[in-house]
């Protein structure tokens, strides 16, 4: 089922309907030519949905996946909670193999297959609420996250600012708000009218069509560059704060994200420009020593050489390097925004004290 | 006229073909997908061939006004040389109305009518016959200087080493050998094994469908990256040195060229990899004091937004920025190589001693 609107702002990027029994999504495949709302509640269509890239983005991806399985263990018929728990079993083993890559699908699964777990004395109708608790849990927490994501950010910069972007850490990657977009929307919701810059991101142009859609339908301020533009626009004094997420934060603050970060960084810090990762404590990695430490996907070829996949734009059989990401050495970060407040260089130190933060309101909250 | 041909290394970019009375050129609207050259000898068809970029590239444009001038001359009847000059300044000013901002348009058809009108004492035959030379002057100095840059370049890499360069300063863009591929062309003649990284250069990818092209047709090891890539092929270490072109260089060495030039030598700095400007004297502007000095021209948002404006790629409405240019700050080049030696730092002294020895070889020659 599915209905075509008119704007995204009324919907999140992805929700539970308890009404429907259904996962609401914002289809992004279709964006930014249509914007089409999918109801799904059927398992094959909700796997579809996560294959297909029709729901992506890291935290969205894991809150589809709780909601997802939410609605499968609510169909489960079972007698007892042993019966129960071999059909969960098995709905997560689908929904699991849907991106086999996805840390924050496996992340979500394997958080909701705990709370399963830790309920197996209760009736499965019980477990069916504990579980959709979790679910909302998990999808409510998303939003938390990114709002004080936003509000550290917030307080990084001023009105009429310039910001710019790389990508998509946007509202379309989580459930509202984004992570690097976080500030831009709080802001805009207290009358910042910043001027935001967006890299268009090559080479599957996420900027052009996620984030600079998104921002722009959301009425900001907003400018579409190609990625090789960002030093003209800081060199006219246009860029205050560079905001962008992140895929992985090492230890020592060297952080991975989408390829061309580290060149974003590179030359705004010859302007003078802070740039800020925006990172979930989810995406840090304290495990990880450093940048070295992380391995680079590499994608096909064909994504430079073809333009959607329909007119080729290179010599056939030129050599492609297509690399997903890159390291952004912490020298050329001002600061790494969380949820539990914002690090500063030296990282290795700052990082550790804001872990204390999550677990001291962890545990207050216990 | 046409014929379509497998490779383009048996042809010069520009030429002039006596026997044929045309103008001969590589179509370049339509590679890379089909090689085909173009034998022109009515004064529409050269005007067509420059207005529709058929030629492109200032050296190469160039050369074609020259040769389609003296095309032109050698068809006018007249009795005088008064009246030869009446008849071949028209035939300038058609020429001229091709591409109005094309400096190299204008100088060498200026070139073609100073040594008409040093030569007004002699008959209109005789004219024709030294616009000829003078046409043919012009095309093999076009080789000169290229081959001299490349020489010059040469002398500052080992064979083996990786190099990296964006946009299209290649032979497509002169004759034959280009400036930022002289020294690719001439380490491959002997045997240098360069690896070669190609950056697409957004918006119009002249680096993807021309020099990915030009190189791989002849036979080099290139990679394609996009834009944002070049840090990641410097972080390991695969680039020795950067060598592009130049739009204009100014008196302090701050160098005008392809947008994306300035983040390329940012990071190229950051990993102590050279940039090296190649630069024919002409494009060097001793009464342009500094990279502000220099006006960038920034051209349609579709060009961003559309991909060979069929396939929208970005939200209607939003605002664009599409600067053609940006300017390498000098501290940021390692030297300016020349068709009379390379400039090294500090550039306000090292280029007014290029054009000493440019001025010591002219009259070397006289």
């Amino acid at each position: 089922m599915s209905e075509t609107k008119k704007s995204i702002l009324d919907y999140e990027t992805v929700a539970l309907d308890d009404e429907k029994s259904a996962l609401v999504i914002i289809d992004q495949t279709k964006l930014p030519y249509d914007i089409e709302i999918l109801s799904l509640t059927k398992q094959k269509e909700i796997w579809n949905a996560i294959y297909l890239l029709q729901v992506r983005g890291a935290p969205a991806i894991g809150v589809a996946a709780a909601i997802g399985i939410y609605l499968a263990a609510k169909e489960i018929e079972a007698d007892t909670s042993e019966e129960f728990y071999d059909k969960f079993k098995a709905a997560k083993e689908y929904l699991a193999s849907s991106r086999p890559t996805a840390v924050n699908l496996f992340w979500a699964l394997n958080r909701m297959d705990d709370c399963c777990r830790a309920n197996l004395d209760k009736t499965p109708s019980e477990i069916k609420k504990i579980l959709h608790d979790e679910a909302v849990a998990i999808h409510d927490e998303d939003v938390w996250v990114c709002k004080q994501i936003g509000q550290y950010g917030l307080s990084l910069v001023k009105p009429g600012d310039g910001l710019l972007t790389h990508c998509n850490a946007g509202k379309l990657a989580t459930v509202k708000y984004g992570t690097a977009t976080a500030p831009m929307y709080l802001g805009q919701e207290q009358g910042y009218n910043f001027r935001i810059f967006a890299d268009e991101t090559r080479p599957l142009l996420q900027g052009a069509r996620l984030t600079a859609f998104e921002l722009h339908e959301s009425g900001l301020d907003v400018t579409l560059i190609c990625d090789n533009m960002s030093a003209s626009v800081m060199k006219k004094g246009l860029v205050n704060a560079v905001f962008v997420g992140c895929d992985r934060v090492a230890a020592n603050g060297d952080t991975a994200n989408k390829v061309g970060t580290s060149l974003v960084a590179t030359v705004a810090k010859r302007y003078n420009v802070p740039v800020y990762i925006c990172a979930p404590t989810s995406t840090i990695d304290l495990n990880t020593p450093t940048g070295d430490d992380i391995h680079i996907e590499e994608r096909p070829a064909e994504e430079i050489t073809e333009m959607w996949y329909k007119e080729r734009m290179a010599p056939d059989g030129v050599k492609v390097f297509n690399p997903c990401f890159d390291v952004t050495d912490n020298d050329l970060i001002a600061g790494i925004i969380t949820e539990y407040g914002i690090a500063r260089p030296p990282f290795a130190q700052s990082l550790k004290e804001i872990f204390e933060k999550k677990k001291a309101h962890k545990d207050s909250n216990k």
